[in-house]
């Protein structure tokens, strides 16, 4: 029984790399770099994005993931850019991550000539996400102060699996007991060397070097 | 493909009820209530845990289910109760959830005769536990302000799929961007009706409220 489901993951995790390259392919075409956004549930990935693509130079569009609604994507549709809602409930069983599969169903729906950035913004949870590309050129990793510093410790695949390390809600710093130091020194150990932009999407504080860093995306990914 | 792929997680759900029967089976005999605690990653299950299994007056277990480590179940030693460490990292492939299973793997590391009330700490995550019955009698989910009023509506399996809700983090009300009318109210549109505690496990306020429920849990559940 479990041999027969290790060899059924296995086949899923081939298949999906393969619509992930197909995926790349559609992206490269269009000259648009891709980011995938992943955190726990609640550590703040709207709010960042509404304030980061604001005055953003680039021109961005936003796929949302969630396993139902669309509060996130309504909640982006002021910024005027092309955003996308991906409900992983319908029809892919209400899974708990995006996969190449499913973000390639949302390409039809994507103005790949009109944008150079795509932001995918991924269902919230830090463990399946690591697991399934989806065609994208980095991964970023949100976590919350109010989250604890333990959290590189537990789920260190999530931590590993990405190129930028946010560490949000810096307003909440003196209300919870969240040691910045200790927090720097396990995701030190489980991703020795990741970049880090500390901020707070609620206040503003420091999103001015994540908006800086998105746009310079497209030129740290070699062509 | 799709087919398949929905063929073998209803076969997988067959086979975890079969086996979380059975693990109901084993606590039954041994007169052991089941408490299946869920959560994001960060809400606070474990210092919730602290706080409320100190005093408690009903003989306590705790089995604490990681993806990797055993950070919990160290914090938890000083309880001086039985806590068993569950990963789902070794051998059950770094799932991000708890099945019936894992569980039932555990059972043999577990003093059944010597406890009451069996607390299982789920992995962090608002999606999959939701799916899987482990054998527990009640499933109580948490949920931290710091999260946002949204959750309810993103997650809505996880909020129906439980007894309790419990309302963590109360303390950091007057720092975050949370309307707790607005929160109930999402909740009671998925879950009418289902009982709440608000509470702070940092700051023990609700956490006897919170205490006494646990203690009510073996008479609420038919013999």
């Amino acid at each position: 029984m479990h041999r027969v489901k290790v060899r059924v993951v296995e086949d899923a995790l081939d298949a999906n790399n393969t619509i992930a390259r197909a995926n790349r392919d559609d992206f490269d075409r269009h000259g648009v770099t891709v980011v995938n956004l992943m955190s726990a549930p609640g550590a703040g990935k709207t709010t960042l994005l509404e304030r980061a693509l604001q005055g953003l130079s680039v021109r961005a569009g936003v796929l949302e993931g969630d396993v139902q609604g669309s509060l996130d994507a309504d909640r982006l549709a002021s910024l005027h850019l092309p955003v996308v809602q991906l409900n992983t409930g319908n029809g892919f069983g209400g899974e708990c991550h995006l996969d190449a599969n499913m973000v390639r169903s949302a390409l039809p729906a994507l103005p790949l000539e009109d944008i150079d950035l795509l932001i995918v913004e991924n269902v919230g949870n830090l463990v399946c996400p690591a697991e399934f590309r989806i065609g994208e050129d980095v991964r970023i990793m949100v976590s919350s102060v109010a989250e604890g510093e333990d959290k590189p410790l537990k789920y260190p695949l999530m931590f590993r699996a990405c190129e930028l390390v946010i560490i949000n809600k810096l307003d909440l710093l003196p209300h919870v007991d969240f040691d910045m130091e200790r927090f720097l020194h396990h995701l030190d150990a489980v991703h020795p060397g990741v970049e880090t932009i500390q901020l707070s999407a609620r206040t503003g504080e420091g999103v001015d070097e994540f908006r800086a860093w998105l746009e310079r995306v497209p030129a740290r990914v070699p062509a």
